[in-house]
């Protein structure tokens, strides 16, 4: 089938950036873009929708989040983190099924489409079980089973955490014409043995797979690490294998100038979670010394019980002041660096070269925000006014794989009612 | 006319807290909330609505923004804060006309009135040729003609802005039942000489009306009046008596130990304006110790230029995890506090003690909430839903004095396509 988007302004992909087409025209053949301009295309096509009114972006792409924690939503609010951690989230987190974990990830799913997130990078449990309501939402996804070793003397390659790992590998890598890709990951320096950690890289390698991990997100964290070992979580992940491959790294606030030139070289991408680190008090990462050593940085919400929501608008917004307001210098982090956090930069540490930007020959997963809304008026400057303006529920259509998965407030492929009457009465059964 | 609104979720004031009644009943008599309980009330209302699934707020009020700026929505962001205010908003701003203030004002108000705002405090020019927009809307305001004055020579009582301030209290103070206010004003310290506040604060207190002021925004500010006059901006205007009436200061970023009992030993209290802070790069008001030390603190969104929107939702998810982070420490600032700055503490500021707060007797300045929105499900703590979870489109209903302004996407009030309309065009000819 072949889809006309027509009268919508275009933030098209242009040298890097994106430049914005007025009263554009957006072609979609089957999966893909195969027209964007401001004249009429020659070739027909089977639907014409008028998007007047509307801007057309690339999906947001979430590069770390632990969407099975939807059903743990304002739980603790407001404890110190070892409390809210140990005392509160642990003990729930250990009664949730895997009915709960899939319908954590259903509730998820519905947040994140209502806001034009097409694209989520998880690290939780239960990913296996969780797979099929991915693939009939019709969402993508980039699944790992987090690694965690205590016991020196484990085998790596016969505990149960691996060998979910690599089942969850074998069962549902590029499922869904390739929405579905699964990495491996390492839960965190402070939660795995070095043995896991080389024994992961090695099986990824081979598989061609990511590797997705928690870096540097407590000083406490970075400080025990180079007690125990002489040497940062970076240096250490680096020293055992775990950047010889397409590695992105949650938070980094207590990374070094060191680590930060060990990342760049390494082309590891880091995941910067502003709401999340700002809420849990681990401080406030120096995304424009990465951005300006030429770390690539992505944007991620991390899980909803420490933000304590999936919106990327409420990221983007966040990144782009707050780094102006800690450094006191109101020039950096502009509209079109902080939408390539959300956009390009989470398609790079997917593995997913053919999204984040709107061109022709990519895939047609693609945002609509209605414009005509009073908080965006004028739009003296539409990136700005994203960034800075908009809302998540801004969002009017968002399609992925050229497929429209949720359009003015309904869901083409979830039963809204049904999950969150049953994500109420799980809770309520969780925290009884 | 009595209206009942039942089946909601009610956050009525309790103990200078709130606590949330289970599908309660909320009773309006006119202007004024008549009944608050669970149990079906015995008064018969003329009118019953069933709000079951949304959950009932007071108002929310605005401490400081100047709304005309709307219509300068996204110009010269990111620069530096002299060419971004001298370069880019000055000479624009000396092209408004009347006409254009007061479409501003009309632009603010349909996005305040959609993110459920009742109330604001403005700080512009042309608030007298504004006020009959605002009345006519149904929103209160408490209005101000900031007076500045660079000449020692001049004579305040004399000079043209006075004139205009006073002129704006005679003629619109008190108006639509008291619906708009009229404080005084001094833009700021580094904008106006001692005879001018001197005279501003005595002929506010004459008439019993407020103060507004810019206080210690920037770094520089705090540290030229200290070279000048030996002395902080607030013991300075302290001094000068600005502070022996209801007085209120945007900003307070730079505040020392010392200006922090000074403001609360005289019951100033400090608009916080985060986002706008952040964005300009001025910095993070220490609102802790602000609060732990006993001075009120309210909220607010500055202008929209430099924020860029009016939705306090944001601003109280920015303030309830900002200070975390920036302080390390999860346990500041928690939803209750937030929600209080961003309404009873804007009451206060404000003189309308019978605002603010859910409770019999008080007007009917409330917020009606949808819950059933996938983001806030589940409602495991449903104040901390509102500060953390929110976002300002979840507002369904907003009503001032007993009177329904803004319901589902509709304003009442309001000539939604005319104003935005306007808003561009007059937009296009301020920037051509």
């Amino acid at each position: 089938m072949k889809r006309l988007l027509k009268g919508a302004d275009v933030l098209a992909g242009e040298n890097g950036g994106f430049r914005c087409l007025k009263n554009g025209y957006l072609g979609i053949d089957g999966d893909r873009i195969d027209y964007i301009g401001v004249a009429v295309p020659k070739d027909p096509y089977d639907e014409v929708r008028d998007m007047t009114g509307k801007l057309l972006l690339p999906g947001l792409i979430n590069g770390h989040t632990h969407t099975g924690m939807s059903l743990l939503r304002g739980l603790g609010s407001d404890l110190p983190l070892d409390k809210w951690l140990f005392d509160t989230i642990f003990p729930v987190e250990d009664r949730l099924t895997d009915d709960d974990l899939r319908l954590g990830m259903e509730l998820a799913m519905l947040e994140m489409l209502a806001s034009g997130t097409t694209s989520f990078t998880d690290m939780y449990m239960g990913a296996g079980y969780c797979t099929p309501a991915i693939l009939s939402a019709g969402m993508k996804a980039n699944l790992c089973r987090p690694l965690q070793s205590f016991d020196p003397e484990e085998e790596p390659m016969t505990c149960r955490r691996m060998k979910e790992m690599l089942a969850l590998y074998e069962d549902w890598n590029g499922a869904g014409e390739g929405r579905i890709r699964v990495d491996f990951s390492i839960h965190a320096e402070y939660t795995c043995t070095e043995k896991m950690v080389r024994a992961a890289a090695r099986e990824a390698e081979k598989r061609g797979a990511g590797m997705h991990l928690h870096l540097s997100e407590t000083e406490s964290e970075q400080r025990a690490c180079v007690e125990k070992y002489g040497m940062t979580p970076a240096r250490w992940f680096d020293k055992l294998g775990a950047f010889d491959l397409r590695a992105y790294a949650a938070h980094g606030v207590w990374l070094t100038a060191e680590d930060r030139a060990l990342l760049k070289e390494r082309g590891v991408t880091v995941v910067h979670c502003p709401e999340s680190n700002l809420k849990l008090g681990s401080g406030v990462a120096d995304v424009p010394a990465l951005i300006r050593e030429g770390v690539a940085v992505a944007l991620g919400t991390d899980g909803p019980a420490s933000n304590n929501n999936l919106n990327l608008w409420e990221e983007m917004h966040l990144v782009s002041i707050l780094h102006k307001g800690v450094r006191r210098d109101p020039t950096l982090l502009s509209p079109q660096t902080v939408l390539s956090m959300a956009t390009v930069n989470g398609a790079k540490l997917q593995g997913r070269e053919d999204t984040g930007v709107l061109a022709v020959g990519n895939k047609a997963d693609i945002v609509a925000i209605d414009m005509d809304r009073p908080h965006l008026v004028p739009a003296i400057d539409p990136i700005s006014n994203l960034v800075y303006s908009a809302q998540g529920a801004d969002v009017v259509m968002t399609m992925v794989d050229g497929r429209i998965l949720y359009e003015n407030g309904e869901y083409l492929t979830l039963d809204r009612d049904r999950i969150l009457f049953d994500a109420r009465r799980a809770a309520r059964r969780l925290l009884g």
